[in-house]
């Protein structure tokens, strides 16, 4: 009961973070208010609902009136207060850095639940965490942050092997564990963006050449 | 009988609407004519098809021949009379506004059906609507036309809001509830490109950034 | 059983194919090792994903850790032996070729299994070879390969009409049509890349207009 609330708690606030940050960059891009709400909604569930989709269970806002009511109310305050912004840019970013942890989880969960290979689990969380993100990026044609110099992929991989390790051969209470590779997550990615931390890449020998 | 009978000839007319505005874009974009078939195939069936991936109910095309024929032909004769689109340009923008107007209320229904909160089928009836030319638009590389200037979602919100109203608190018979709001999103957005009516958007302080 | 494990067997050569083609494409863009692997998984599995989701099956990669472990391996390799792209650019290209001669030819037979119409039937194949290409492109912000000079859709749509009026009308053994028809496919795209087919295209007299 307790375990069911925190999870329904962690999904909860991952809507929040992810409504916000659609809504302040549909806002960048000028779109109109219905464009905002459409794309603090599609940024909110589209990892989720790929996610779904894919395990082929009810989509988990369709009979989910508190998520969708959560999404409504933070863009309209996303609206109103947009000038927080820019105040508070460092609270956003640690914002959508724990909407990516939380979906992460939630994602992994419900591989697990499904009974299904741990690595098929840890696909499904990237997705649940990075599509929504994408989907909005496409949308907004804006070059997938996913795919920009920020550390975003790799900290849902590596908090999500975590959680898949310490569930599977650790003591520790399965609430603990969530919270840690959360937490772990929200750092990686916190670090990564203060110290400009990046994963080495690949340099092709012509750099302008375009397949 | 006569009310099943009306909601499928909707749903034709909206898909030869899309297939037309599919075929016209991509022959814009020089595709050849497969590339041209496909495109009119994804703008005509890929906002139904997203709500009944979302519904897990069967996808409506896949054991419906006519719909796919109609999509066909209509591909088709949009490449052979291609001259057609210059003279018929306000004709064809009133067709599209026809589709996005019919293709929202068949959406909504669909959602009605299958039991769902109101508010869920107006998502649905603005994903009918929208999907299959935000769909064409990524994929031809456009700006989505939902993202640009024109009244296009809030058409298909205030249209959908004004059927779901209708719906439950009037007296008036079904398929005139339907002919109506149908009329008024195809006015709206009519409308609005006429007198170039545009909602208030948001302007960022920084307008050259990026975030 | 012998026809099981074939059909399996060319399922496991396109997704070795489709992985390359999409960790190579990835590599070019200079995503990190992550990226890499996501792009490749992507590319390989998007368009059996798609046909899926559509005849409502178990998706192919859920429950399956040897496509899985093979796209893994796949992409690992490609970052380990980069430099092979230039050394061997004509065989990856007709690796490619044979990924969509394969994959289009397996999306047609689960059509087939589903009892569905032989339009449907090919439209699943078509989407099945040609869809994790165009996501592929689509997020890495590339002019979708499908709707450049190169015909591709075009051979998908002839070597598959050819598979299922073999199919019913011949009395080739299934495995030779099977082989013939992928054949069919690779040559159709390789001639015409060497010999510069093109399909007739559509010009707009107001070359510069956008609609």
């Amino acid at each position: 009961m307790l375990q069911e609330n925190f999870t329904l708690l962690i999904e909860l606030l991952g809507t929040v973070a992810f409504a916000m940050s659609g809504s302040f960059a549909a806002m960048q891009k000028r779109l109109d208010p219905f464009g905002v709400l459409i794309i603090a909604f599609i940024t909110s569930v589209g990892g989720g609902t790929v996610r779904d989709l894919l395990l082929d269970v009810p989509v988990f806002w369709m009979h989910n009136m508190l998520m969708c009511s959560v999404i409504f109310v933070t863009s309209i305050f996303s609206m109103v207060f947009k000038s927080l912004e820019k105040k508070f840019k460092v609270t956003l970013f640690i914002f959508d850095s724990f909407g990516l942890g939380l979906f992460t989880i939630v994602g992994i969960q419900k591989g697990l639940s499904a009974d299904l290979h741990p690595l098929i689990c840890l696909t499904l969380g990237t997705i649940t965490g990075c599509f929504g993100g994408i989907i909005r990026d496409i949308l907004l044609n804006r070059i997938p942050l996913i795919f920009r110099k920020e550390i975003y992929a790799t900290a849902c991989i590596i908090g999500g092997s975590a959680f898949l390790l310490l569930v599977k051969y650790s003591s520790l209470k399965y609430v603990i564990v969530q919270v840690f590779t959360i937490l772990l997550i929200v750092a990686i990615r916190t670090l990564a963006v203060k110290y400009h931390w990046q994963m080495p890449k690949f340099y092709d020998a012509e750099q302008n050449g375009e397949m």
